[in-house]
């Protein structure tokens, strides 16, 4: 069996999507970042990154959504949660995947984790300014050039729109307007009706 | 025929080395950073985010560096440039390079792309004073945790090798002694002597 560790409001809700999609025997276990369980030493043994998601498999630890969801993908292909037969389908899910991890989570981290990047105060004030912009630059670039509608990939249901459904769940924080993404936003009301989608978070929410 | 698009001294250069490994039919096109070329109309319409890597198929444009590191791997079987007959070891290889692009890789642009995240001059200032610990803290991470040795994952050489090669070169640049890790620093002499690495840093520094 598998061990998720998750936190809520996080990246960790696509892998989260991605295992209760793919029916995985897993097991969720939430980390709590209100008494920074994730920097303790005993979650330190599981991640020494300390964050979340990892995945507690019979043969190790996996950490990053972008690995993690592929080999959920892989190891559950009976899901159909990604173009495994066609190695163009699948770079193109995992340039999109990467795109997310590298540039976009980064842009939305500088409003709450700017301590990452500078020390002082005024920096991470400057830091966090800039998230409308940085972030809403990004999601015009998803809108115009990678997604392709109704899906991520085009057709092709695939665990890229799982992690964009997380990342987009983030906006109106970020302070960008998602009506300025018409296929995103038409495309984050369409997953939060799925039934997958909805159990996943009621779990993280309980 | 691919074509690949690179600058000298970016994250380029592992998909540089994947394509060489391989022995993959590619013509290697330099994006002049120095005018800004990744900026022009011409370069946005091969990739709209104005970046490289970008490697031009016959079926499209791929993007971002683990995805196109697995992508050549994939498509050049032969070159066993990634574990493609394991669904774990493939996710541990995208593991570490997903915390390539989105950590390490994110932590060094502090130092020349601040710009990025924030907009005043003293903030990009504080963002490259912490660049040496954050780059440093990686790295840490990496030698105690992730490097299997001799190669990134055990055994096995993969395109994780040629990334982290690639990061491993901007040490000094970024105010961090190698020497604080050994077996990254022993791995990075072991990649410079190795000839089609040499033959790559030659076409690009030519």
């Amino acid at each position: 069996m598998l061990t998720f560790y998750y936190a809520p409001n996080t990246c960790a809700l696509a892998s989260h999507l991605a295992l209760e999609h793919a029916r995985a025997d897993y097991r969720a276990e939430r980390v709590s970042f209100a008494t920074q369980q994730q920097r303790s030493a005993q979650y330190l043994r599981i991640n020494p990154k300390g964050r979340v998601p990892a995945l507690v498999t019979e043969r190790g630890v996996l950490t990053e959504t972008p690995a993690i969801l592929q080999y959920v993908a892989q190891t559950h292909p009976q899901a159909a949660l990604a173009p495994l037969d066609d190695a163009f389908e699948l770079a193109r899910m995992n340039a999109f995947n990467s795109y997310l991890c590298s540039t976009v989570h980064v842009a939305h981290a500088h409003r709450m984790r700017g301590s990452r990047w500078a020390d002082n105060a005024a920096a991470q004030e400057a830091m966090k300014k800039k998230v409308p912009q940085s972030v809403g630059e990004c999601f015009e670039l998803i809108e115009r050039e990678f997604f392709a509608g109704p899906w991520v990939l085009g057709a092709r249901y695939s665990v890229s729109d799982m992690y964009l459904f997380t990342l987009a769940n983030w906006l109106e924080a970020d302070g960008v307007d998602p009506a300025r993404f018409p296929q995103v936003a038409a495309h984050r009301e369409r997953m939060r009706a799925d039934a997958v989608v909805q159990k996943v978070l009621a779990v993280q929410q309980a």
